[in-house]
């Protein structure tokens, strides 16, 4: 029991995810908490300190023997020194977490954005196991990326890079505005968010579509419709795919990385999702920049941030 | 005098440039041979291995001094292994040129594609000095484009990484197919080529324009007419700058980097053009991915190619 262990803490809105780690990427305990994200800033870094304190009580691990604390956060972050700038979904503002979980803990903390920590948690133990360079996907709310060269995190000058839901793909005479204010955004046809919208537009419109008669439309009812042959949600489906396979042709002449990881609720609709995505990808994509390129479904799930989180003491 | 020094070479069609630099990328002395391509790949070659020996025997520099050879040639390469798997240029298959350089010249050899060498000389000692993560444009006959992550060329699985010409941008209602036989890529607007193209196009049907009294036209002379104000030059140009502005935009969300520097003939329009590039990136690129980011003229010229082929020896 002398090996070292790395901990791994994935801070969403709601939940709290720890996990510890092994130095292979091996997740071999987790643990959850309540955010409590209403009482403010400063019970949300002491539940982040005190739940990394509590899984390796509860584990069999000693505390010795934790290298190091990671943390995925969603928001906009300095990541060289663990300041979080921003995070609108915690309501924090101007902290340095990286500072204050160091001190309480007394162990080295590094922090990333949360979308950068999922696809290395993929990348290092996932499915990209083995694989130098990926790029990740994650098609949820949003489209989340990150890109992994070299088996690290590459973040670019101000933290942006792999920020590929704001890919400007969708043609000017088709695109629609991103939350972000710019126009045709990956992010606006190919996330959960963007297949809802179409549909809901479908549906408005009076498109004759089985989604009409879903009461509250959700990304999996689209999905399943377009599984079933229903043409309406089918376009659907087909364009999120198309977009999403026209961006990797992009990237594999850019970054032309080893394997592209999708990961996300969206990615749940499997080989019917991925067929559409591979085809779209082979028709645009340069002979050399494809020859052996794999797409693959992320598979690690909801440990994805966690395994990463830890995943930043290797791979920093 | 005992200090290192490293030897680039840049193989041309029809000249072979070579040049001798300290380890600060400072460039110390440079030769320039025949390739004599049409005696076929053994004289190239040894023309090579013959023209790197030449160049430090002239100088004041002792062989001993060199501590490596590193090349930059056009084609398709085995980048790890050395091998030119294709040069069209130079009739060149499938020889291990740094096996051959090697054993001739008893000093470790690194072979490069030419695109990424210039990359790489502007970014180490060029425009990009200093500046650990660049993208480079070359907007010549075609557009080539190199990566440089961390001081060091970014290669991709299997050396497509940064072939900007061939990154889709160009929407499909007004897209032409590239030599590469995709359709839409950077490279059919922003090059020599696609600036000639257009204006040839705007001459051929009729289009009022000081163009159609140019005997043979050239990019420059679109570039001249369209700083003198003749619109359908300056349609033509600012067309070859949006869309360059735009791939930039696509980067800077994918790879966020500090500085883009753009060399190649086309750039020397200069400020008349990078104005214009500018207005574009602005535009089109998020905040946070575009703050302080530069976009610069690249500053070595011809030398590029020599200076990152020495610099691979250093940078690899």
């Amino acid at each position: 029991m002398s090996d070292k262990i790395y901990v791994g803490v994935d801070v969403g809105g709601t939940a709290i995810k720890v996990g510890i780690c092994n130095a292979d990427g091996d997740l071999l305990h987790t643990f959850e908490g309540p955010t409590e994200t209403s009482k403010g800033t400063d019970t949300i870094l002491q539940n982040i300190a005190k739940y990394a304190q509590q899984i390796v009580e509860e584990s069999s691990y000693e505390w010795e023997q934790v290298d190091g604390v990671g943390v995925g956060i969603a928001g906009f972050l300095d990541i060289p020194n663990g300041i979080i700038k921003f995070a609108p979904n915690l309501k924090i503002e101007n902290v340095n977490l990286k500072a204050y979980l160091e001190q309480v803990l007394g162990k080295r903390v590094l922090v990333n954005n949360d979308a950068n920590v999922a696809a290395l948690g993929e990348a290092w133990a996932g499915a990209g196991k083995g694989i130098p360079n990926c790029v990740c996907y994650t098609l949820g709310t949003g489209v989340g990326g990150g890109i992994i060269i070299h088996g690290k995190i590459y973040e670019g000058y101000a933290g942006m890079a792999g920020e590929l839901g704001h890919i400007a793909i969708v043609p000017d005479l088709e695109a629609i505005q991103c939350g972000c204010g710019k126009m045709g955004c990956l992010e606006t046809v190919s996330s959960a968010t963007g297949i809802i919208r179409m549909a809901k537009d479908a549906v408005e419109r009076g498109d004759r579509t089985s989604l009409s008669l879903v009461p509250n439309i959700m990304a999996k009812d689209v999905l399943d419709a377009a599984k079933a042959g229903d043409e309406v949600a089918s376009r659907i489906v087909n364009r999120a795919a198309f977009y999403l396979g026209k961006s990797m042709a992009t990237l594999s002449v850019v970054l032309n990385p080893e394997c592209y990881i999708i990961g996300g609720g969206v990615a749940k609709a499997g080989e019917f999702l991925f067929a559409q995505i591979r085809e779209v990808f082979e028709k645009y994509t340069q002979d050399q920049a494809k020859e052996n390129v794999k797409i693959l479904p992320a598979t690690l799930g909801n440990n994805a941030g966690v395994v990463g989180a830890a995943g930043l003491l290797l791979r920093s």
